[in-house]
């Protein structure tokens, strides 16, 4: 079996990073898609030895349909995107060109390539049309994305595949809940002096899933997915946020300055579509979660305590 | 009363034309847009005295903003973009781009001026979203114009308002069937050898509407409309292609080539819609059609006989 070709777009954001290195490590050739140049210049950025680069701006349709055709690509993970709910607000059509156009972009450069699979990575934070209105400018850009890639997959007969993952956490640079405690915490463990971390509700209910699972879940889908899809992937586990920044202060000797929100709950994230059937679970095609949470918590202290992000000065 | 101030676009369009002419007898203050500075010298540009012209790209998002901030409209009438369907299926970024892009840059132009109102037209050839497949490009696009528009409304609080018109019928340059029909009988009158003109089913049915109805209907939308409704904009009355050829065949001495298709009706448009509420018609806001459609016919044929189409040699 030859090594398969899977161009991965969003190569230097948390979960690219990890699928990067996850397909290499499988043996696949994996062209890495990059915005900008520089982000190879970091020093968080560790691809393996033998990764092939490209740089592409997405958002420009004409490089992205010379991408494709330079690369050939048999699988694309598509997890380029714009994922900031109050960046959205500030630049609502920069969400609706990054995360709508440019994956329409892909896709129309793809129907060279009728074989090829693509996977676009969704988001919980869709709303329903027609039952709800868009909460934010990133609902409406993610639930617009999905909704143009199957229809571009029925107009086009293409290989269409969408993953809505929970939410991630895990080693890397990322802005979500752990991983911004897990900086703050080893900045308090190198005495540097900061404001307290709010936890707003320590009673708001999460389900977070380790990054390295859910990469491994997009080769499922890539390998088993039924074309037309929308998997959901998820640890199946909801967890308060209190009790995760417990769970993480637990792993620390440091006195870290914290400050507890309000007991109440926040406004419970209403998922206003139908209930998924078990055949959109990604456990259906056999994957599950293999990382532990408290294995998950600790990689990501670790990742903070060896100062990659350079969280502290 | 000050004289309104209304931008329109796609001016230089079938309904625009007749948009730009009717709001500027009304005594308002046109500002008519037009991407081409071309068309203005087209024989059959036939603006007032007194339009303002102003070109603007409206793919051009940065053209777009400056285009808003310079006329600080008080109305706008959307009436730009790609209506054709085989069109669409040979260039579809592009109908993704012209109508549902080009018309968020509008939108988001407009977010300096909350009291402004935008109206912008839409198609009967959209889909049920969640109900249907997209059966083309264009219906996506035009089903993406509507829920683009009706999400930056929610989203920032504007003034939408949305017509979907039914077939348009009317003297000047349209691909509609009665105009098709009226320059083949034209072109037929002056003695020109032509081929047969196809009637595919003559019992298909059309609500055929005067395009000086419709954009009265605009003016009562935008006077009177609901924020956030969708506007139907119809004759009420169905007519068979068959039927609509053979009353204009009467308008003619001359002996016109024609073929006549099989009498098996086309599969029917489905409009997997919801039904409409009469509170969605336009005639519930006192609207009504004025032009009959015999004197829309022969306006038709006085359009082609005097020949500014050029449509003969």
């Amino acid at each position: 079996m030859s090594r398969r070709r899977i161009l991965i777009t969003g190569a230097a954001g948390f979960t690219g990073r990890h699928a990067v290195n996850y397909f290499a490590a499988q043996g696949a050739e994996v062209i890495a898609v990059l915005r900008n140049p520089v982000a190879m210049k970091s020093p968080a950025f560790d691809f393996p030895q033998g990764i092939q680069t490209y740089v592409c701006d997405l958002s420009d349709r004409k490089a992205v349909a010379e991408m494709i055709k330079t690369v050939i690509p048999e699988d694309v993970l598509h997890l380029a995107g714009k994922n900031s709910v109050p960046e959205s607000w500030q630049n609502p059509l920069l969400y609706m060109e990054t995360n709508v156009m440019a994956t329409l972009y892909l896709l129309e450069a793809l129907r060279i390539l009728p074989s090829c699979r693509i996977l676009v990575a969704g988001s919980r934070l869709k709303y329903r049309i027609g039952a709800v209105l868009p909460p934010h400018p990133y609902s409406l850009s993610k639930t617009l994305e999905e909704l143009v890639s199957l229809a571009w997959r029925t107009l086009f007969q293409q290989q269409v595949l969408l993953a809505e993952p929970c939410n991630l956490m895990g080693p890397g640079s990322s802005t979500g809940f752990c991983s911004l405690l897990a900086g703050h915490i080893a900045r308090s463990e190198n005495g540097v002096q900061q404001a307290p971390f709010k936890v707003s509700s320590r009673s708001a209910l999460r389900d977070f899933l380790d990054v390295r699972d859910a990469v491994r879940a997009y080769e499922y889908i890539l390998d088993k997915g039924a074309n037309g899809t929308i998997y959901r992937i998820e640890s199946g586990k909801e967890r308060k946020l209190g009790d995760i920044a417990e769970q993480l202060l637990k792993l620390t000797q440091a006195a870290v300055p914290m400050v507890w929100g309000s007991e109440t709950a926040e406004k419970p994230v209403v998922y206003s579509e139908p209930p998924f059937t078990p055949e959109e679970e990604a456990t259906a095609l056999g994957w599950s979660a293999d990382i532990s949470f408290e294995q998950s918590l600790s990689d990501i202290m670790d990742y903070f305590r060896v100062g990659r992000e350079g969280g502290w000065a």
